[in-house]
């Protein structure tokens, strides 16, 4: 690759586009978030979308530009299939697809895929970069340790890393829950407002961490209200307790490792950390998910094949 | 309480009122059904609504009316609490509430409450009734036995028998999640109707039972669907699988009992018979959800205390 070729690095999914502007040992000279999801790009417009938002950033030719997320779905702008898991950077990059575009050499990454030994197929798109960033940041001593990369969102990823591969992966549909049940369902009814109770956090937390009958505890959410147990400004976050220690449980019984890497938001990761202090982790550290994206297209762009230099 | 005068049962929940009429020897003579729910009375006219659908039935005075379900709750015609739990028929009977009304003797019997060793309060109502008819239907040997009594529906109720109290109950949230869900989740774009498909009940049964990891398998009702492993068509009923066996994987963890009574309409009782084959149960029956009410007032009504022949 290159080096007098400036990188642009993009994480673009189904909500956000995040650009990040690289000098030439990879730090980040400037960031742009933007609502352009790719659910929100009209007509697959994708190339004239991204140049709007790359703006001056091209007048600093050439540029190379790596993407990941969303845009390699069918729904994106070119389809870059999964690597399969086991995968290291390597294996991710050499997936990659080039796209035609006079903006010059385009790459986009593929996602990766798992078969569980649960025997479901599970698959992620950009989580896998972030995991390649939090290893490259290396945020913690032991950069080749096992860990877990835990990923909470809509749908919760948790990322097993060995060796600087990613060996296994599994999806829990925790924050789809939480919105659908607390919006849809009889539980929404008593619940007032969604401020933070750590109490009640902690009870839920606790609850399905001792117990993995959710559908159980769930009902609990009703009746516990009920019987004024729980106050009705507390009842969201008593859920939201829930929900994530089955999330942290089920992960638990998958595994023996207790070293996790959080990639969240900061209250998300407030959560997160308090449930894996209540199961039990030893070694907990957050890492800020831009940041986490950032450095995992840096690291990508720097695993691909030699022939990537080459423009189209 | 006196034997000429006729008993009316009804089973007056949220959504319907089921009234049955007995001989003296509590022969049901004939069933009415309406839905003249609890929530669908205007204004709290429930003597008129009741009034109107007992129609000609009242013409053969004097009759006693024992009443249970929603009807007793705070939304309902006059409140009668909860009894605690152990109990017994006697025990439910002793706090029925006589109603003032010149339709004769009204009792609204109480709902049931225990106070689970998790630490949680549940309650029921209606479904207590059901059970004690199940249980004076003898409709298995050893009417003293310790058994589960089954009660599928949006909020499933597992209840444990012993020496004829009721002596401990749970409840799942497994028919709500299943509407939720499919209504309003991510899971329902994939799925297309919801005719039964019998081998994506059963491989959804067996993932949960084996592990209880609800919010990953939810999660691959989505995937499984995604990489066409499981057709659009039978993904409802790999959804229903997967909830209908972590109710049962759950409901296993709290007792060693593995004789259990299915109260349901046929649909689902024939769900919940294969769930509980598959998780190796060796004693299971169905009793038809409004025979064992119907059994269970004329219980009831036969345990009511003494004075309560008395007409107001």
């Amino acid at each position: 690759m290159a080096k007098m070729s400036m990188l642009i690095g993009g994480d673009w999914g189904g909500s956000n586009l995040r650009l990040f502007r690289y000098d030439e040992n990879g730090v980040v000279l400037e960031t742009r978030e933007r609502t352009a999801g790719v659910l929100a790009v009209a007509d697959g417009t994708f190339e004239a979308t991204l140049t709007a938002h790359l703006g001056d950033w091209l007048d600093a030719a050439p540029v190379r530009i790596v993407l990941s997320g969303m845009i390699g779905s069918r729904q994106g702008w070119q389809e870059a299939s999964y690597a399969p898991c086991p995968a290291d950077a390597e294996a991710i990059a050499a997936l990659a697809q080039r796209v035609a575009s006079p903006l010059g050499d385009v790459r986009i990454l593929p996602g990766a895929q798992v078969t569980r030994v649960d025997g479901c197929i599970d698959v992620m798109r950009g989580e896998e970069t972030q995991v390649f960033g939090v290893q490259s940041m290396g945020a913690r001593a032991g950069d080749t340790a096992t860990r877990l990369v835990v990923m909470p969102g809509t749908h919760s990823k948790w990322v097993r890393i060995e060796g600087g591969r990613i060996v296994d992966f599994t999806t829990y549909m925790t924050g789809e829950l939480y919105a659908v049940l607390k919006t849809h369902s009889i539980l929404g009814r008593l619940m007032d407002g969604d401020a933070a109770d750590a109490h009640a956090f902690a009870t839920g937390v606790q609850r399905t961490l001792a117990d993995p009958a959710l559908s159980k505890w769930l009902f609990s959410a009703r009746s516990e209200g009920l019987f004024g147990r729980i106050a009705p400004v507390a009842l969201a976050s008593y859920l939201s307790g829930l929900l994530i220690g089955a999330e942290v449980g089920a992960a638990m019984r998958e595994t023996d490792v207790r070293s996790a890497t959080i990639v969240a938001t900061p209250e998300l990761a407030r959560n997160y950390r308090i449930a894996l202090q209540l199961a039990g982790f030893d070694t907990i550290e957050v890492v800020d998910g831009a940041q986490a994206s950032a450095a995992g297209l840096w690291r990508l762009a720097n695993a691909l094949p030699l022939d990537s230099g080459v423009r189209e």
